[in-house]
């Protein structure tokens, strides 16, 4: 269940028997013909469908990430890095406040990998905090559902076309991954990678993305009961 | 329309004949019985309308607000005033640097109020930007609306329970509003407050929540106008 | 009676009886015909009045505000918003720190107004401190003076004309408020501005002004006994 | 003359023909039995004397400087030195915005001097900009005259106690100059100077003081004229 | 050839004819038994041999990175990562207002990775700026030695055991990897990976080390050319 | 011994017997005809040489400092001040952590004397910390050898023209110290400096340097110490 469904009793009551939270990380950034919001929409349809299998609770999404590279797509919003970072610190500080001591990140977007040194940072602060981190596109679950379909993940191709991040029709034909010359600026970025595919199928069958997403969601599953090690 | 419709190509295009957006800032903390999201859910609300009326886009909400004082309502996250404003620092940056030249802020949360200092700050550096801002519940025609039923708007009571943002049942009997001893500290916060309402009445009939809505939305469809001084 | 009266010795003498503060918050921006300085002598008056009938100790004042629209008007300095508010914590820290508990902020100027988040940032941190923060111009007491004289409180206009803050001639005609477009850049609010007057008239007569005066330090000293709920 | 004496439309006049300025800064900390703003209260002596003869303008001081060792005398109040600095930034880029181009800062206190690197940082980004940093009692002028009398320069000391410094009788008898171990942290410190002074006689008669008061305003007037390297 | 061999005049000239410059990151941290400081040691050899070939010049190492999660090993020192971005920032600023273009950063650490979206965010101000990274234990050639021989890249292991690296004696038995439940504290960090090597044999044959060695060096001499897309 | 001597078993050990610590700060930037890493050089040979004799331990050199003035110089890398101070303090901040307690800045570059301040304010934080700062060529001890053979201590010349910092020949005229306009830009540096000597011969007699080095070394030897106050 979200947030937003709830008041601030029903967290009180939740926090009697459960500290578990996820959180969701997103990007508002170019996705090819894909939503700009892919990177939230994906995690965030995670989260909820984990959350009604395992009654963890879900906070409401950080809508932006951190993009400069894309920042000539028009629709691109970009978070300095050191603004994430602390936007995660602040989220992380108000709910180990208040009793949440398990906390699973569900990440939608790679340029957010930098809050990992950060939440390392603050867990060296307040105790008792277990913190995972899930980038569904990352998983070993993923990527062998991929291999076995003979496909590459890359950014705005066939990887994040699922139903529901899809707002245009998309091209048939597969893009040619583009050679990037280093860390690019915005500039040069758009040059390179044109329509905003990193390269490969725009799309691919529907079953495939259903096991992508069975894959992911199985992996949640797992991390949410938080295992120790013996 | 909300950017997660769309891809850069429909911001591309819009770019050609338009330079407007709506931009909603919210919060998620406790609002007594009524949604931890109430201030984002709200002026997300006025901004579908708005936009559905005039064609001007609107931006993935910020979902996180600076309410210190709220922190031992379990469910309130808070931001810095820091990390607040260097987040709509970057978003006012990145949409300026692709065309945005007028912007209108939908506060939904007293507490963003300082955004503006930053927002005049990032004005004496970025050419040809108009920035407008509107907090709903302080308009002269909402408290308009107010008077004309001899109420008066405070947090989380009948101000902002509009059917959208009801989770719980509401008390019947009206609040007393707590005395409040200056700037206080979360702890004393929680003592004083209660429940979390200010005062007042928990409901008011539906007609009178819709002439609030439909006083705010008219204000706004005005001020997207964006009229500049003869 | 002001710390720059005093050595340490008597500071540390202070305390072994009282454990009260008032802080002078202020800016160095244009008000019209008036002193720069107005913001800061204004609260500053206040203190040293308020001070003589409690014997509560005044902090050297705090000139700088946070200005950037009038930047345009030499003689305008403006801190960022950040710069005040670290400023403003640091102080509150290190009295608290020797022993002051119970902080009264004199606040000459609504730009500084987001320093009140900060403080309840700190106060969260910061055991057994009360804050109280007073805005004379906001306050009831001098709102209804200006009733009482049909009068509206605006900036640079008689509200802030008292004879400490006077440095010129004043115009004898009320000025028209000017039309304000949004959150205006610098450039755009000299445009707006003119003069600086808000509008209304440049002066009213000195009985007013005490009254208005007098309204304040009754307030001020009445916070100054820090009653807490029951 | 002081910014407090004038207001904005004689600033602008005062640009037409002169882009001088004297900036005070200065320090709120134990001075021993001297003024808690000793700091302040000689650069802006120093300042009024040279703005009388010169004609160059003097802003409002800046009353705190960073002061981290002497938290534990009551009183003292430090910013942190990222505060100062940014401070000083900040009010260096509002005068420069408005045609100041040749500042003076007086500095009443060696705490503040870090703030020279960000002078020279902020000189790399704005043009014309010429400043010079005058401590009073560093210069070798204020040195000769101590040495023609046999006297050390020190904190709270003799060389501070001006007649308008003084706030209680002084000690008859010179204090030795402690052993101090290191960066020592503020509770060291009130050990290690108990009292405050640094060492050396707590006051010398009062034509020395004149010496070293007229010396600093030669220095001052001198400076002021900003010659150029030939 | 290294700064530190060279005075400004020496530069001077370089910039007559290069603009490529090599950068050294690396971090101050626990390698099990070996040196703290492989991660500058194992770039920085890299840079010596291609700067040898290729004669482009090297900076000081940054001896710093940021290992939160290795506190409790003594001897580890970490930056924030807010600190890192800063400084390497500034280095970038530094030499790209020189002359210099075409930055290589040899990086010996994971943990500066999130460096790179700060070097994005750079590119996206500074003009004509070219910026290459490279990890060297995450390139297809390392890695591609790596399987050749049956061998797994992972820290503090064989893969960083270089002769030049080594300071005591390594354990013969290769280690288990340990399990690592999420994002750890420094305190469960070494309770999970004890000496601090994340499994695999603790050092393999020399000529292996070479092959490694000898694949990263071409690597970069193909990088140092900076050849843009066509 | 340096930590890239040791691993974390070393460190341990030491801690076992021993809380010293020696940390060089430097800088990379003009030397006139001397290495460019001259500030690293003098304090790392100080260092190991006080290591050898006393056996604590010597961390990893902050090889960049503060210098905006001399950006002009090619191979100057100047931080920011903030940067710098922040750097500083997450490095005591870590060694604090494992159990140093006594530690010795050895400095090498004037601009890096800002880091005192923040040095105390960290030793306000952090309980049972000893810091001591050095900066050698400030010294009574250097002082009075350069007095003993009419020599004045000067950026550049022969002061820091050890055998170990020159890269090339020295001039054999002595330069004419330059008149510098206060706080210069890094453009008015390079015309009022010219090659980078800040005036006087640029080298001496070998026996001088040898005395200069051995006056500083017994300096170290003796803070290291720690003495503390009876």
């Amino acid at each position: 269940m979200r947030f937003e469904e709830l008041n601030w009793f029903d967290i009180e009551e939740y926090l009697q028997h459960d500290d578990r939270l996820i959180l969701v990380l997103g990007a508002c950034e170019q996705h090819g013909y894909l939503s700009l919001l892919c990177d939230v929409r994906i995690p965030m349809a995670l989260a909820d469908a984990a959350s009604q299998q395992s009654g963890v609770l879900v906070t409401p999404a950080i809508n932006y990430g951190v993009s400069p590279y894309f920042l000539e797509y028009p629709g691109t919003i970009s978070l300095r890095v050191s603004t994430l970072l602390d936007m995660i610190e602040d989220v992380v500080r108000s709910v180990h406040r208040q009793g949440f001591r398990r906390l699973l990140f569900l990440n939608g977007y790679g340029g957010n990998t930098p809050a990992q040194l950060r939440l390392h940072e603050v867990a060296n602060q307040l105790p008792n905090l277990a913190i995972s981190w899930y980038a569904w596109w990352q998983s070993n679950s993923v990527i062998e559902v991929a291999q076995k379909h003979n496909l590459k993940p890359t950014h705005a191709s066939w990887l994040e076309a699922f139903p529901f991040t899809r707002v245009a029709p998309l091209p048939n034909e597969p893009k040619i991954p583009p050679y990037v010359p280093g860390l690019v600026s915005a500039l040069e970025a758009r040059k390179v990678y044109g329509d905003g595919n990193f390269g490969g199928p725009y799309s691919v069958e529907n079953f495939i993305m259903d096991e992508i997403f069975e894959a992911s969601l199985l992996d949640i599953l797992q991390i949410l009961q938080f295992k120790t090690p013996q």
